[in-house]
């Protein structure tokens, strides 16, 4: 399939561009910065070197799915704003799909709150915060577009930069590895993205992965 | 004031362009269909013939106010979908002031519930539903919006065409007229529209109008 990958030069956007082509799929990378992605990619990925805010219908209708891999340099508005973008121009088109990552604020903990509520309690204060909340919101954003094709997915508590080892699926839980940890690789969580493009079970639906 | 208002030659646009220049205000209508505002208005109107989603930041930047009254055609998504490109577009700038005219949906009755509780009870299946529906969702929206100067404003359950005469103001709650009768007319909505851009008291907040 075609992919677009937006921010595929980041920490989550490189595991996915990585597995993406593993499985013989045709990558574009959309990056801000062209001669790092010259640099990081293979000569089989098609760059797309523009700012996000400035991409149009004409850069994505031809993409069979997007992936918004971006992250926001402290202003986490902008996950909120580029969601919304992506959705308005994706209305009623049969494709590219929408996949988003989010964060992992939006879990529930096993006593029916979020991490949210937690981190909201325990650094309300500090400005990186924003970022989860919003996050946060784009996720509840999303559960109101009903004609769009989007899938979203949310890495653990941790999410750490790591290979493709194993892994498992849960809904809207957070969950933990054989040694009790909330936590999730870069390269599992874009293989279980991999899976979902290639095998849809989650449409309009988020979910969430965990490594074993 | 420069105010440019969207959907001008609609119900509530054309009342709103009434009281803007009954004040002295200088309006941009910000239209669909640039005959019929020029039939409509007079030739003091700066008349800007565009798609609402096709709007840049320069056609906006240089305005005080920009009140959007756009009048989706049974696509109730739309509102949701204008409302984040004026935001986004907005973000972070000192002017124009984005004034949002929402619908009554989100209002909350005497026993606490919501009109659009009401109205998805009574009317969950029918295609309308979905205008109330997304109205609802972009006050949501607005209120994760704290970097924008933005105000809304809900008419009441009854919005009916008719004159200013007098009213007050309310907050969030469903209101009633002198004779038990949740209604407002455009006049007296454009009226309360314009005494919040000449003297602000709602930033960042929804509020609402009763005929008295």
């Amino acid at each position: 399939m075609k992919i677009g990958i937006i921010g595929a030069t980041g920490r989550t956007g490189s595991a996915l561009v990585q597995e993406a082509q593993a499985r013989g799929h045709e990558v574009t990378a959309i990056v801000r910065n062209r001669t790092k992605a010259e640099q990081q990619f293979s000569a089989a990925t098609t760059i797309l070197a523009k700012d996000v805010f400035a991409l149009t219908w004409d850069d994505l209708k031809d993409l069979d799915v997007v992936i918004n891999a971006f992250a926001s340099r402290g202003d986490g508005y902008q996950h909120l704003d580029l969601a919304a973008k992506l959705v308005t121009m994706a209305r009623n088109q049969p494709q590219p799909r929408l996949f988003f990552i989010l964060g992992a604020a939006s879990l529930k903990q096993a006593d029916g709150t979020t991490l949210l509520a937690s981190i909201l309690k325990a650094a309300a204060n500090e400005p990186w915060v924003d970022t989860p909340l919003q996050q946060a919101h784009e996720y509840e954003y999303l559960q109101w577009i009903h004609n769009v094709n989007w899938t979203a997915i949310s890495p653990q508590r941790d999410f750490v930069p790591g290979p493709k080892t194993s892994y498992h699926l849960g809904k809207d839980q957070v969950m933990f590895n054989s040694e009790g940890q909330s936590t999730v690789t870069t390269g599992n969580l874009a293989s279980a993205v991999l899976d979902e493009i290639e095998h849809p079970t989650h449409p309009r639906e988020r979910f969430t992965v965990v490594d074993n």
